[in-house]
This record gives C-alpha cells, sequence and structure tokens, in this order.
C-alpha cells in the first residue's frame, strides 16, 4: 500500500512554495498507508525541465530536502498552470532508498514520471522486453517498467496524446495499480488510472458546479489505437468534459453538450484517498477499475476503452461529509477495524503475482533461487514474537506436511535465551511484521553468525530483517497502523503457505493436496467476507463478555493458533485476562478451571481433530461450562452443544485458521470498545518492539 | 517406595486365617505407598516349609488368590508362634509381574524370604559375586541379590545367628533399604533392618509395658563376626530386650536389667509407616538407619555395630496419638502436601545409585546400552502431558547445551494432532509419571513405527510406557497419589539433567560446567529443605492472593518452566486463572494486562537472563503493577522492586527451576487450602490420563 497524490493549478496562479507546500501536505494525509520514503515531481523553476525530489524515510523528511533545495527550485516563483504529482512509499519491490522511491522516471531527461500504488505482476516479462529495445533501470521497483513503456510508445506513436498513450500502457500491465503520469511533453496535462488500488479526485473551482457528474468516453476500438482510427479516437480526445465545463446531462457519451461556467479557474487534486484532499474541496469523483482520467486545458474527462453491458454512462460527483480522521480510517472508527476490514483485499495483495490459481503454480520471486538449498536442509525453523510466531504456529503442520522437514516454531526471546544450537544446514525463517522487532532481529544474526540460511518474512521491505536476509517473502498486507496486528497475521499465514506450496511442487503424491489448497486460497477473499459479516454478531457476544474478568479459548490442530492469537488480541486490546489453551491439554490441569461461570470458547471444525475436539466440548459441558463455539456452517450436531455459536464457512484443514481468526479478531475488538479501551494503542504497548 | 509388613505373634493363638486377614490388612494401609502387586509369606499348613502368594496388581487381588488358595493354606488352623511377611510394591527395577514380586526367596526352597522397600544400587555387583557361587537369579529385581545373599552367608557360617547373617549382610548393601527377613532355619524369628528408608515396630501386650524404651546393643567388633569372636558377640546375642521383657534403665548397654512381666504373650508388626498397625497398637518404636531389630524367642532386641560418639543408648517406644489418616499422611494433611515435602527425598532417591558425587561419574543403567546410538541420532524429542511437558520444557536448554542435538519438547497431543514427521534417526522421550498417559502412550507408538529409538522416562516400572519403550529412567520419586503432581516433576526433572550429564561425560570443554552441575545437585537435598522452610511465609502470601481472579508468573530462561508448571498447579487446584508468561513476550501483548489490581510473580534469578528480566520487572512496576519477586537470596538490588518477595538459595542456573518451582508448589496448595478445595482431588481432574 502506498500514497499517491497529485495537484493540477489551471489558471489559477500558485506560487511554487504552495505548491510544494500543497503536495507535501497530501502526503503527510496519506503517509498512515506508508512512510519508508517519500517524493514529488514538479515543473523546474525555468517550466522547461521536470524536477524530481526524492527522500527515504517519512514524509517530514522529504519536507526538509525542498527546504534545503528552496533556491534551485525557485520557491516564489508563481505559475498560472502546473502539474505536481507525489508519492508516500510502503515498500513492495526494492528497499526504500531514494533510487526506488517514486516519482520514477522513463529516462535521464525525465521524458515521464510517474507515481504509483500496487504491485505489477508481470513487470519482469515487460522489463525484459524494454530492455531489449534499450532501455536501462535504474531501480528495483515494478513501477519502472510503466514508466519506460509509456516513454517507448510515446517514442513510437508520436501522434498520440497523454491519455492514448497511458490506455495503451495499462493494456500491458497485470496486477494492481493506481497511477498519475505528469510529462514534459504534455506540460500542465495529468493523466491518472487505477485497476485494484483506489484512487479519486477532488475539484476545487471558484464558483458552483454546473452537474454533478461526468459523464464516461468510450473508445470505439480496441487500444493500442493504430493511426487509422486516429480521428475517430480524437472524437472524444477534443471535447473537453472537465474543468468547469460538466455536461448537463451527457447519456450519449462522446456526443453530450457543455454548459462551459464563465470562470476558467480550477484545481484538481488525485489522491489514493479522500484524506488528502478533504481540506481543499469536499467535491469528489471515485475512479472505477480501467477508468483513464485525463486533464487537459483544465478539463477533465473520464475514458474507457471497451463498454460493457451494464456500464454506467457516468461518474458521480460525490460530495463528502466526513471529517478528515473519519477519511483516513475509511468507515471505520478505528484502525484496527480498517484493518480487519481490509483483510478480503490485503489476502489478495499476499497472493498477487505469486499464486497462478489457473495453473496451480506458485512462485516466491523472493527467495525462489534458493528453493533447491531449503529442500536440502536439516530443518526449518520459524522464529518471532507474538503474532508473528502464532502465524508459525498455524503453519507448522502444513510446512511439515509439505516438506517432510522437521519443523520448528521458536519464540524469539526464548530462542536466545537458551542459545539454540544451530547448524549450517539449517533453514531459519525470522517472521515480523515491522521487520524491526528487536528479539527477531538479533535472533536472526545468531542464526545468521552460524552459517544458517536465514529467510525474513516480513511486510516492511527495507526493513532491517528485509536487508540481513538471504533472501524472503514480503508479506504485502500494506501498512499496519493498528498496534494489535491483524491484517499482517492472515498475510503471514498465508505467505507460509505458499512457501509451503513451493516446497511441494514437485510431488506427485501431493497433488491433490496441492490442489485443495490452492482452490481454498481462491475463495478465500469470498469467504473472509463472509465471515466478516458476522460482525453484528460478535457485537452482540461482546456484549456478553465484556464485564467477564477471565476468557479461555481452546482448540488444536490447525485452529490450535487461532487460540493462542485470539487470546493475545483480547489481552492486548481489553486487558481481560485471557488465555489459548490446547484441547488436548484440558485433561492435564486446565479443565479443572471449568465451571458455569467461566467463559469459554470452542473453536471445532469438522477436520481430521474433530471428534477429539468434540471429546473436549463434552468434558466442558459435562462440567457445566457454557461454550461459545465456533464452528462449520450448518454443523447442527456441534452448534447443539454451544451456548452461543459462531458459523464460518468451510475451508481446506490447514486454512481454516485464517477464517476462524477474524471472528476473535472482531470480539477482542468489540471488547475493546464496550470497555472504552483505545483500540488503535492499547495501553503499554507499541506497534514494532524494537528494544529487547 | 513400597510398603513392607511383617506379623509376628508370640505365645498369641491365630488361626491361619487371621494372620492372613491380618497381614493383607497391613498392606492395604500401605497401598497408596505402591500398589503395582503384592505378596505374603507364611508357613504353610504343616509348620515345615514357607508358603509364598504373590500377585500382579493391587492388594485385593492377592486376597483374592488368598481365598482360591485357602484349603491349601489350612485357614482354619492354628498356630501360637508365627512370623508372616507381606509387601506391596512400587516397582523400581523390573516390570510388576509375579516373578518379580515380594517375597523373594533365598532359592526354590525358601530357606530364607525377603520383603523390601528401597533401591540396591550394588545389586549388579553382588549379583555377579552370586552368580559365580552358583546362584540362580529368578527376577529381574535389585531385592533378590539381598536374599540370595543372606543364604550364602548362611551356608558358610551355619553357626551365625538370624540377626548375625542379616548384620553381614547389609553390611554388603549400598543403596537405600528397610528390610525384614523370615526363615525356615529360624522359624517364629524376624530380623529386620534399614538404612535410608522408613522402618518402625508396633508392640503389642495383654497388659502395660514395665519400660518406655528399649537399650541398644553395640557389638564390640565389626562384621561379618569371625568364628574366634563367636562368644564375644554372643554376649549381646543371648541377652533378650524384646517381648515384654524391657530393661528399666538400660544405661550401659549389653549389661542392663530386666524386668518381665508376667504374661509372655506378645504381637509384634514391623511396618514401613504406622498407618499399617494403628489399628492393632499405639506403642511404637521408629528405627533409625542402621538399627537391627530381631525378635527371637518373642523378644525385641536393637543392634548396632559400631557405636559413635553421640550415639544414643535406647530407643524410645513412642505412643501414637494420630488417626490412621494423619498418618498415612504423615504430618501432612494432604497427600500433596506430604509429597511437596517429600522432595528433599525423593531427588535422592532420582539419583541415588547414579550420580557418584565423588567421581562425578552418571549412570544410568536402564540406557547405558543406548548411550552411543542416542549419541549418533539427529534430534532428540522430548513428548509429554501437563506437567511432564513442562519438565522437558525446563530441561530443554540444558540438554541442548551438553548434548549440543536439537531439542524439541512436544505436546503428546499436538504431536499427534500434527502427524509430526519422525525419522529413523530420532530418539524420542517420553514422559509420564504414572506411564499409562493416553496421548504420551500413542505418540510413542507412533514414534516406534516410524523407527525411532524409544526412551521413557516414568514413574512406573511395567507401565506400558516402560514396556514399549526401547529403554527409559525410572525417576523412583515414589508414588504420587496427590492429582497435582509435585515431586514427580522434580524427579522427571533430575532425570533430563542426569541424561544431560551423561551424554556430556566424554566432552572435555564441559568438565567445569559438570563440575557444577554435579555439586548443584549434591546439595540439592538441603536447599530443597531451605526453600520448603519459605512455607509459613508462602502461606501468608497465599493469603493475599486467594480473592484474586486471575495470577500471572513470569520468567524467562532456565525458569520459564517454572512459571508454566507454576501457573498449572494454581489452576489444578485453586480453579484460579493463573498464566505463565514467557518475560520476554511481555512488549508483544500480555504487558497491556499490567495494573496495580493484576497479581503478578516474577522470578528473578541471577543467571544469563537476569538483565533482561530486569528489564521486565522495570516495564511492570512502570505500570504500576505490584511484583511478588522470587529472587535469590541476599539480591538487595532486585529484592529493592518487590511487592513482596521470596527469597530461594543459588543453585547452579539450570538447577535453579527445581528449587523455584517449591514455593510455587507451596502457593498452590495453600491458595487450595483457603478456598476450601479438594488439594488431593481437584475438580475434574484425575491422576493419570489413560483416556485421550
Amino acid at each position: 500500500m502506498c500514497g499517491i497524490f497529485a495537484y493540477l493549478n489551471y489558471l489559477t496562479p500558485k506560487k511554487r512554495a504552495e505548491i510544494l507546500e500543497l503536495l507535501v501536505n497530501g502526503l503527510k494525509r496519506l503517509e498512515y498507508r506508508g512512510y519508508d520514503s517519500a517524493g514529488v515531481a514538479v515543473d523546474t523553476a525555468d517550466d522547461k525541465d521536470i524536477a524530481i525530489i526524492k527522500k527515504a524515510g517519512k514524509v517530514a523528511l522529504l519536507e526538509e530536502e525542498i527546504k534545503n533545495r528552496s533556491s534551485e527550485l525557485n520557491m516564489d516563483g508563481s505559475t498560472d498552470i502546473h502539474c505536481g504529482i507525489a508519492h508516500t512509499r510502503w515498500a513492495t519491490h526494492g528497499v526504500p532508498n531514494e533510487v526506488n522511491c517514486h516519482p520514477l522516471r522513463s529516462d535521464p531527461h525525465n521524458g515521464f514520471v510517474l507515481v504509483h500504488n500496487g504491485i505489477i505482476t508481470n513487470y519482469k516479462e515487460v522489463k525484459v522486453f524494454l530492455e531489449k529495445k534499450g532501455y536501462k533501470f535504474e531501480s528495483e521497483t515494478d513501477t519502472e517498467v510503466i514508466v519506460k513503456l509509456i516513454h517507448h510508445f510515446y517514442q513510437k506513436h508520436p501522434s498520440y496524446s497523454f491519455r492514448e498513450l497511458v490506455e495503451s500502457v495499462v493494456q500491458q500491465l497485470e496486477g494492481a495499480f493506481a497511477l498519475c503520469f505528469k510529462s514534459k511533453f504534455f506540460p500542465g496535462e495529468c493523466v491518472a488510472t487505477r485497476r485494484g488500488s483506489p484512487l479519486l479526485v477532488g475539484i476545487k473551482t471558484a464558483t458552483r458546479l454546473a452537474t454533478d457528474h461526468i459523464p464516461i468516453l468510450y473508445s470505439k476500438e480496441d487500444h493500442p489505437t493504430s493511426p487509422i482510427n486516429k480521428d475517430a479516437d480524437s472524437n472524444s480526445e477534443h471535447r473537453p468534459y472537465g474543468r468547469a465545463d460538466y455536461p448537463t446531462l451527457p447519456r450519449t457519451g462522446s456526443t453530450s453538450e457543455f454548459e462551459p461556467l464563465e470562470d476558467k479557474q480550477v484545481e484538481y487534486f488525485f489522491a489514493s484517498d479522500a484524506s488528502a484532499i478533504i481540506e481543499h474541496t469536499n467535491r469528489v469523483i471515485y475512479f472505477e477499475d480501467d477508468d483513464v482520467a485525463a486533464v487537459k486545458n483544465g478539463s477533465l474527462s473520464i475514458h474507457r476503452i471497451r463498454r460493457g453491458g451494464d456500464d454506467p454512462h457516468k461518474r458521480e460527483i460525490t460530495t463528502l461529509k466526513m471529517e478528515l480522521q473519519q477519511i483516513m480510517k475509511g468507515n471505520y472508527d478505528f484502525f484496527m477495524q480498517k484493518e480487519i476490514f481490509e483483510q478480503p483485499d490485503s489476502v489478495i495483495n499476499t497472493m498477487r503475482g505469486r499464486v497462478n490459481f489457473e495453473t496451480g503454480n506458485v512462485v516466491l520471486g523472493g527467495i525462489k533461487d534458493y528453493i533447491p538449498e531449503i529442500k536440502r536442509c536439516r530443518r526449518l525453523m520459524l522464529i518471532g514474537c507474538g503474532t508473528s510466531y502464532h502465524s508459525a504456529i498455524a503453519t507448522r503442520q502444513l510446512l511439515e506436511e509439505l516438506t517432510e522437514l522437521p519443523v520448528m516454531v521458536e519464540l524469539a526471546s526464548d530462542f536466545l535465551d537458551r542459545t539454540t544450537p544451530v547448524f549450517r544446514d539449517d533453514v531459519c525463517f525470522f517472521i515480523s511484521q515491522s521487520g524491526e522487532t528487536a528479539d527477531t532481529l538479533m535472533a536472526l544474526r545468531y542464526c545468521k553468525e552460524r552459517g544458517a540460511l536465514i529467510v525474513g518474512i516480513t511486510n516492511t521491505v527495507g526493513s532491517s530483517i528485509c536487508r540481513e536476509s538471504h533472501c524472503g517473502v514480503h508479506i504485502n498486507a500494506g501498512p499496519e497502523i493498528g498496534v494489535a496486528s491483524t491484517k499482517a497475521y492472515t498475510s503471514q499465514f498465508i505467505s507460509l503457505v505458499m512457501f509451503a506450496l513451493v516446497m511441494s511442487e514437485d510431488r506427485l503424491s501431493l497433488r491433490k493436496r496441492r490442489e485443495d489448497i490452492i482452490n481454498g486460497l481462491r475463495n478465500l477473499q469470498d469467504q473472509i467476507r463472509q465471515v466478516l459479516k458476522l460482525d453484528d454478531k460478535v457485537k452482540v457476544l461482546a456484549g456478553d463478555l465484556y464485564k467477564k474478568k477471565s476468557l479461555l479459548i481452546m482448540g488444536r490442530g490447525f485452529n490450535f493458533a487461532t487460540c493462542l492469537e485470539g487470546a493475545l488480541k483480547v489481552k492486548e486490546l481489553t486487558y481481560m485476562h485471557s488465555e489459548g489453551i490446547m484441547a488436548g491439554e484440558l485433561k492435564h490441569g486446565p479443565l479443572a478451571l471449568i465451571d458455569e461461570a467461566m467463559p469459554v470458547m470452542m473453536i471445532i471444525m469438522r477436520d481430521p481433530v474433530y471428534v477429539k475436539c468434540m471429546n473436549a466440548l463434552q468434558q466442558v459441558t459435562a462440567r457445566d461450562g457454557k461454550p461459545i463455539i465456533i464452528c462449520e456452517e450448518g454443523d447442527k450436531e456441534t452448534l447443539a452443544y454451544g451456548y452461543k455459536t459462531l458459523e464460518i464457512p468451510k475451508t481446506v484443514d490447514c486454512l481454516q485458521g485464517i477464517l476462524t481468526v477474524i471472528p476473535m479478531q472482531l470480539l477482542s475488538f468489540h471488547i475493546a470498545v464496550l470497555k472504552g479501551c483505545n483500540v488503535d494503542c492499547p495501553r503499554n504497548l507499541a506497534k514494532s518492539v524494537t528494544v529487547e
């Protein structure tokens, strides 16, 4: 997840200092979406060239850099028409240094510059194509192929409009993106588009807009437009739908009439979300996938290449009624809540470009060169703290099954305390959302010294764990702001599952199993959405529980990790004493705690340990326990025992933990709200534990 | 731990049925000391021979067997003078079958028969000696060497009295024992002795005893008595101090005067503890180590070979004032309490005959043949449930350090749920007090099928885990009656430490470390006694805690297992929600629970993780936590932070967990008593979990 922002002023005189301040402030609002580097591109002081200013680290450092270069940037100079683009990064490809920082450029002369939020999954193929054409790449990003490709098309089709060039480019791209282009060749213009990643535009005019929507223009034929069709295409190209000129009722697409305003002054604010523009205007258009929006001569037009049957004719101009804080959190009151509800998307981002659901092929670019070495290892060790440790517990069994290697799961702190023996033929995984967790990092160094192969599993490209690993998997969950980890857990989980799939690709006897898992992964997004619909029911449950002192969460097998993780969430957020209990250990002690007053949750799925779980359930009910049961949808036999129940869709056993953990996340969240706890910043805790 | 019992009636006519009933009832009272087989030896119906009746299993099965053989035993026949011996067994050497069952015999003609409680550590050497003399051994017990040795001496010194023969024998024995001998060659006599194991005699007479003590007779020279000294020795031999003839003030040993009672009738009851005799008489003498007590012609005499400077002249005849239940539990109200306080002895029993504190040599007879194979293994896996699992966690670090092998610790249930990969070159330890824990046993079978080497660590010889293991260590803690395990834990702990020592015997670089550990083991008994003196202080602490809802117990490194085990004890016994928390994980979640109301215990020793523990402590106090600190004696720096404190003597880091767990055992016990919980049978729990 990154934040992109573009500002275009048309016939609205602004000092360069104002423009830069506006861009930087936009980034600051988007910083929650990523904060490992930031950059802007504006016209140079002589208006003849484009200046790119980049800085690794938070936006504040970029701001400082701009100050340092103020003389060169002619801060006091004013400009009537100008387009600036800006970016705050959450690294997915390439470490967060200045070279990988956006905006990226097409060539040393900055013909085109680009900001991008998302992941291009076919960038390697495009890169090979462009390298053959002589392009030299300077960054490790996936983004750079886009801006070089548009340059390539520009040279090939010099007559194309800026928008046509962008349309040509995006047809070559796979993956997710929101893009804002600026070009030396098209001064004062901006083209933006999206697929999968969010994008909107805010419109600011001095006078009221004459319309509340903008028509969509459909190209009549496929792109890239051949010179023969140039005229037909330019039909839409030369009808400006933007600026303050909005069509009244543009039902007919390219032939609508306009009612120009007297005042030609207009400002456009493209952004990843409304938080960056709400201070400027409350009039916005949310773009849909494959919309291409172009501003030329101060007019905004929206284009789509093909018209589908039900496609609308227009995009509404929405009036934002929300506060800034609300917008940053979307429709949610808390970042944690938002992050829980982001999981249908974050799990897809984790798999994007890695799992090919058609062929059943899984590729983890970051470790694929090391797979043969890993296959020859003595054992796998998974090392982490807190939630990251739980993701290792959740996937240990599958790793054992698919790799047939011994798998050890270790708490980083205990691993270090024990000065555990590590050998040259060990493969050690270090799991950390931030990539900076002190204990995990020190365990990494300890293992590296002893010659083990180091694999990082982090959400933060360029973090210490990333840099010091031999190879790794970036979980691509996007920045996690809430201190209690939610979407990072499910993405860590999936990353380790994908690793297990990679390790077993060649195993004939596991083909069916792998198919089932890949099928499970394919359905995960929908199933997570379905689980999230339990929110109201979980809230009621939270109302029953929030005054209790204790909560036991029991399960075993593939769902044991959910018990540990659920208990940790409840502890962290609600300060209620909660404990995850291995159901198999019940008779060895914890059963003594059970009576009608002790709240108990049990996770009972129709997996290989179902019968054993039912035994545990009966032990609990025999002692007057009143279990809250999380079980499979429609499993009447199990439901009958529940004092309260939550039904979860069935998936393959080894992925079930992803679905069962979500009600626990919701429950801890709702209990915390009911108890008046600070959800996003629980007492005594910090997001990234960078001390031992 | 076994129970021994002997009944001698002199001039007191009894039916054989009565005698057998009396013996069997004595065993029933002692059954808590062991219950894997039982046996009696009485005179045959014709008084010419000795009949031995044995049965594997509980005493009730022996009783049935006697009933079945009633015709052969001439149950209605009466006898005026008779000696019967009986035994209920807790196997330490040899499985609990009938052959290994006591009484054991010297030869097929039952010349001598013997019951024994304890462990003879040099039995293999004695066995070799006797085998050379042509003795054929029929059992796997250590005990059989004793009864064959007395036969050997009898044949060598036909003029020796029964008591002299016993004196000759015990001088050849190392280890712990309480013994009762009966012999065909000495009808109506009984000789009993002890060293390390308990023994007392109850005296029943129709009229009041004339004295309240019995003088001790000291032999004038070393044994075995040579024929030359026969007369000198017989000086004491022929002065009967027993029966109802007790000296008034026998200050001078062998020359004291007697005051015979008119009534010659007397009955003697030898037993491991008073529970077996309290229903017959309340007049008892507790023997001291190396006392040899002989009954001949109805008279009891007590002999010692050498006189030390401060040795007393007499043994008091004590009047028991206690109830039966009290006696079975010693001075304790509950078995669990008794077992906690038995730990100074049970840890010694675990090490007896294994650790040579002089040479630093450690021998584990049960696995020594497998050590070369174990040294070549791929990894060690320690598998158990509940407390047994914690003993594995407690010793994992030391095993890693001294073996330099990867060590995995697994919950048996989870291990099975995961169908964990196991390989032919794995060595798997199965830890279970009862040796019957279902999950652990199934995990054993799972590993055995896959070709791993199976090592059993149990407290119950002949249990399923014992039988199905390739080799193993018997922890020799004695029967554990309280459902919550205490002394078994410390003995499991020590057994695994001894294994680590065996594995590193040959390592020059570890010599100093091994010395430190062996030194630590040597001092353990005294240090445990010292810790047990904290009992009153812990009781006060329990008074502060018993109304709380939750208790967190934190520590790391070598003391983390104490946190888990302490929390389990509190859970089991007090039904209070208690959790052991890895101090290193505090910042990853549990710290949110801390405020001034949440009870927290922290274990902070001056070991390699001391500084890290102090960090955790400061985090807790910074959040207004009021930690109860368990730390080293006199560690003022740490004590200063404690809201309450318990000071524990320092031992070597890897043994510290044995000392720190004891206050936790005491605490859980006292809280349970204060809450009125059933200490020995906590609700919902059973001692041995023989179902999954």
